[in-house]
């Protein structure tokens, strides 16, 4: 199994991250993710990482590189799950991850997703 | 990473296999599932398998397990993202997988799961 799906709920996309990351697994997760955006016009993504139990900063690199390339095709990016110990490495290596959002499950990562695309919509003035 | 996570999505939960079924983290997924759907009093369940390449007898079963807790605490189970290459490979080994929905993707999965959930709640007539 050498890609990571990509799940489509309604305008959002969902990847789970359960196996170790790699240099290749990690290119081919960017360029899958990267067209399903265009392809589904998605308007935000999930990562949920609650399966990390370490993480190092190729993994940090690698979120920050997706919610970077999400912004730039107009989708947020939140980042679900996250466990403690993930978040005390991630400070400790110096990767505040800034504009990356996060949640504490799926649920209030959608939540937060339709929030920010309502706000969007408020300000532009339309859809 | 040990477990395969599960995910909460409103009232239903979802699974993506993503690694190698082996007999340990079968047992386990079944387990915390399990809790699950009676911890979030889940009333569906989705389990993503288009990861999945090559399936046999045991991912097969596997499979027919869950459905078959998840229906005895009152939740009903959507397999979506079925390869066809899996499908054949099922029915060749003479599992039909009866009792088991399947979907084309997510999105699908839970229209079906909502879906069956408004005709229960309009047969019973209760909430």
């Amino acid at each position: 199994m050498e890609r990571i799906p990509i799940l489509k709920m309604g305008r959002f996309l969902l990847v789970t991250i359960q196996v170790d990351m790699h240099d290749e697994l990690a290119m081919t997760l960017q360029e899958d993710l990267t067209g399903r955006i265009i392809e589904d016009r998605a308007q935000g993504v999930l990562i949920d990482i609650s399966s990390v139990e370490i993480v190092d900063s190729f993994i940090g690199g690698m979120i920050a590189n997706i919610a970077g390339m999400a912004r730039m095709l107009d989708a947020e990016t939140v980042l679900v799950g996250m466990r403690p110990a993930v978040a005390i490495t991630l400070v400790e290596l110096g990767m505040s991850l800034s504009g990356v959002r996060t949640a504490l499950n799926v649920d209030k990562g959608m939540a937060m997703l339709q929030a920010a695309r309502e706000e969007k919509r408020r300000f532009s003035g339309s859809y």
